[in-house]
């Protein structure tokens, strides 16, 4: 119907006749002769003039123009103009010109709409805005992102396209695995009882592939998990999911780092420099005391263990410079509750806060072992001998009068993905910032390879404790760690990556077992499957014994990633029908109660709750934000 | 780990050292000193030579090579050399050449293989192919189809991005509707006894896309239909997805046109004519007796409603040339079956089969309409009359001594998809083909856009039947038809559009209702729907009236386009994984019974089943290719 969009015009249309369609912005009557109307469209606005002289029925136009609604869908047929002198808005990109209207129809009337998308300050809250999600997206800021994002996923397929990915479709309609505690059940009629399952991954099946010879295989695949939601999360998401035949674990880093140099340079017009660093999973953790530090700062943790020799306790430092001097009491609580919040886990012992001043450190003796240290452990030593031994740790910790202390006390069996002076460390970065006394900048962008992840993590504090997947349990161990398998599991480490920008996990990867006996021995003798389990993967052990290729993969979250480019600080800013906070269409209205009717012809009925049984399920302790499951 | 594939290798590459990785085809133990391995990847074949001359601990190698199972998978290096000039094989691509061996190391054993995928012959049925569905996509065959699916999506998405189309994802997680009976219901535990439905496709989120301002969406999405499966359908499909703003019909067919044009042109290096030809409906069903042609041959339909006037049948005639001299009587069963079957179909009245010799007409008198013009309305014919009758009749209808002639009488208050005639008219140009009577060119691609459908489909033989959406609700009237809506919507034609190449459907798309007024018009007072179905759609219409832009779109079936691009007889030999016939994912084993804890989380349970009322849902007589629901 157009001949153009608003955002295709400009001083060198005018005198051509053109015809725009779009949305009424505004309108002014100047005059009883003289009509203005701001035009819309989701390429930019254009300001249009209706005059008596140029128009038949000029009159009846009016009274319908003063009428409209905005938002009302319009196509006008006119001339391009100059603008007068005075008249000119060099901010706009049509600030030089305006359309002289020949003809002007009302394509779609609009009601009186529930809130205006177009001004920021006056948006009513997300809820309102889910609700019209319709209207929301008219937001310019929305429009960018969904575009960015098809621009984004555009980028990169042509990126795997050039390097001879095969771009392979996954099924939806999966198999319920017995593990899969927070995935999807889907019942089928075609066997009343029986159900799929939405894929948490297309793991399994991108496995299969490389059994099946396709060597690179890709695919921007949705996954699903049905889980308490938490910020940030969602129950149906968007992997950059690939696999890969015949490689080692830097040949897929390779392939990410330029697919990220690639999606930078095109989208951010930024150069990223390759390869990443590297990090093993023990620095990350006993440095940043998270497996996904962001290391655009420094506020290093100090492991004090060497001191302390407690062969089941990790002891750890972090000073915050001028911490004591810069927080006041009110800046402190939020580091109070984290602290004594993270007692609660399970591998947290003991953490305690301290101030540095010229005398020494704040009640110190709250924290155990140092203070058992400083005391001596055969001898009592006097006053001067402990002030030396202080400042000999104060010294080695770099701690001086005015940093603010604190002393950590954690189990060696559990290794969490954050630490408690790890979530210390990213709160005091956060003060520090409010305070100028830190800044970190939003350009910069440290991307980092964390690896040699443990490949089996404790599920208890305990040097006994069951052994469970790290991340999961198709994960390659090291080779070199190949016999510790039978003698000590808890050791091994596995050929995982995890790939960080900024202190964000934006995937995960690894090398996978190929070997049918190890990958059996792995589930039956190391994570001690039932019967029954090891059953429901035996298709994929059989697969692996004939003929299945070394291979391995990785797996991007593409709604972070585009987040990321998009400055978003939620990931329903990037998704075009995301579900709210608590995992419903607030819009569409689902999920809804389904007829009893409708659960009969799938052979299920609503079950009655017995004792509030209906209650959700507990939230896992550890982040799994690992994509590949 | 490789630095070539068996594909990339030639005569250019001799005397150079490479690293390939493969598996073993066979191996052949030509002396103490000699082994031959023939290699293949994905890519190709490749000869390998080891020789004790060049190998240490040769004696060894030979004898873990002599074991090796097809299909095992190794690392081999050593020095590309050209063959014997009596040992080379033009027929391959590296029959020039062979590998002298350095080194070679097992990468992962192969047991035995439950079948061979490289012999064509002898692959076992498609069950047990299933069941292994990893071992079967080696297959030449489906390597080439996954492939080529990869660089067809591939070639679609380009076209899209260089014409402005923004790739949205849209949910899968959507609602369940009233009317969606052949949907997935997706219980979840956030709300237990709640359920979210699978999309059977985006149409809903377009359209709010268009609201949202997006004019030009595109997407490749994943759709949902649980019903009882017949040949070549999938409970899950993949579909493109378009839909635009401010676009006329003609706007939309010329997109597809060129996405044709491409696609054809990228993947089979055809040139396509545009833009296609048009029908409509009306001549479609009355030519072919089929919404969906097959244009490539002639066999056309004659109307006979004007020679009998009744005003309630439609009387038809098809004449199949030298049918009654070339089909035997053993021929003639599938003929006999049909016309039998098809009596049941609500609109087919009585349909009879006639041999035209010099005499007249063989059991004319059986249909009753013709016997009875025949026999003459008033006065009584003679005999010689009769014949001048019959005669012209035969005349009119180019009907020679020897042809076979069907005559058919149905309703016109039903105009289903395929007429009798229409599937007459298929089985006689395959009977044809077989007595090598006619001629179907398989490399002639007869693109058609059929149009003007009637809007509103009656659901019973009856002038005054309930009316439903021919297609969907959302679908526009033909401009000049709006009148009718009040006066009679069964004659509103749709400003809906299917593309149909060779017979066969690939798509179909209208433009939409943009009148919240039309569209509440057509929910309440022709589709009668009640209060609850209409509040369940009200979300769509108020959207509608904050300023909907008018709109349109269209869906294609990928796989369908994949299989034509491929000559593939089934759809599941363009899917990398699809479901067996009856719904089952054999090599993952989906779905499965889901356990009883696993169902009281969502808060439902299985229900006992009442007086066998487990029986699957009854079959829609209708056939519902269309793509957007």
């Amino acid at each position: 119907m157009r001949t153009h969009t608003c955002g295709d015009l400009n001083s060198g249309h005018v005198d051509q006749k053109v015809r725009l369609c779009g949305w009424v912005k505004n309108i002014r009557v100047l005059s009883e002769t003289l009509v203005f109307v701001h035009l819309r469209d989701a390429y930019g606005s254009m300001q249009l003039l209706a005059e008596q002289s140029r128009m038949p029925q000029f009159a009846e136009h009016r009274r319908v123009l003063e009428l409209l609604n905005p938002d009302t869908l319009v196509d006008v047929c006119g001339t391009v103009v100059r603008r007068p002198e005075n008249m000119t808005n060099d901010g706009e990109k049509t600030g030089q010109i305006e359309l002289l209207v020949d003809q002007i129809q009302v394509l779609n009337h609009a009601e009186p709409l529930p809130f205006s998308p177009y001004i920021k300050g006056k948006l009513p809250n997300e809820e309102v805005r889910l609700a019209h999600r319709y209207l929301d997206l008219r937001r310019p800021e929305l429009q960018h992102n969904i575009r960015l994002r098809s621009k984004t996923t555009s980028a990169i397929r042509q990126f795997m396209d050039d390097n001879g990915f095969v771009d392979i479709e996954t099924p939806m309609l999966f198999k319920s695995t017995p593990e899969g505690a927070r995935e999807f059940l889907v019942p089928t009629r075609v066997d009343p009882g029986t159900c799929y399952a939405l894929p948490q991954s297309p793991q399994q099946f991108k496995q299969m592939l490389m059994a099946a010879g396709f060597d690179r295989y890709y695919q921007i695949a949705r996954c699903f998990r049905d889980e308490d939601l938490r910020a940030d999360r969602q129950p149906e998401f968007t992997q950059i999911d690939l696999e890969m035949s015949f490689v080692t674990k830097e040949d897929i880093q390779s392939v990410i780092e330029r697919l990220i140099q690639r999606v930078w340079k095109t989208i951010k017009q930024v150069d990223i420099q390759v390869p990443f660093p590297r990090m093993s999973f023990a620095e990350a953790t006993s440095k940043y005391g998270s497996d996904k530090p962001d290391t655009r700062f420094g506020l290093e943790i100090t492991q004090l263990s060497d001191l302390i020799p407690d062969e089941h306790t990790v002891v750890e430092a972090l000073v915050i410079p001028d911490g004591a001097e810069l927080l006041t009491t009110r800046d402190l609580v939020p580091f109070n509750d984290l602290v004594g919040n993270n007692q609660k886990n399970k591998e947290s012992k003991l953490t305690t806060i301290h101030k540095v001043n010229s005398q020494g450190v704040t009640g110190l003796s709250k924290s155990t072992l140092i203070s058992r240290w400083l005391a001596g452990s055969s001898d009592v030593l006097d006053q001067q001998q402990r002030q030396a031994k202080l400042s000999s740790l104060l010294n080695s910790i770099s701690a001086k009068s005015g940093d603010l202390l604190f002393v950590s006390e954690r189990s060696i069996y559990v290794t969490p993905a954050n630490t408690t002076l790890g979530r210390v460390r990213s709160l005091a970065a956060k003060a520090l910032q409010e305070k100028n006394a830190l800044t970190i900048p939003s350009d910069k962008y440290n991307f980092l390879w964390v690896e040699d992840f443990p490949l089996f993590t404790r599920e208890s504090d305990d040097a006994h404790g069951k052994l469970s997947a790290t991340h999961h349990p198709f994960t390659a161990p090291v080779e070199g760690d190949l016999p510790l398998l039978n003698t000590d599991p808890a050791k091994v480490h596995g050929q995982h990556y995890d790939i960080v920008l900024n202190g964000v996990e934006l995937g995960g990867g690894s090398i996978r077992v190929h070997d049918p006996a190890v990958q059996s021995y792995i589930f039956k003798n190391i994570l001690e499957h039932s019967p029954s389990v090891q059953d429901s993967f035996s298709h994929l052990v059989t697969a692996l014994g004939h003929g299945c290729p070394p291979h391995g993969g990785i797996a991007l979250g593409l709604d972070r990633l585009v987040a990321i480019l998009t400055d978003s600080t939620s990931l329903r800013d990037v998704i075009a029908f995301p579900k709210s906070a608590n995992g419903r269409d607030l819009f569409m209205h689902a999920p809804s109660v389904a007829t009893k009717e409708q659960l009969a012809e799938y052979g299920i009925c609503v079950a009655t709750p017995k004792n509030g049984s209906r209650k959700p399920s507990t939230i896992l302790a550890t982040d799994p934000a690992h994509h590949e499951k």
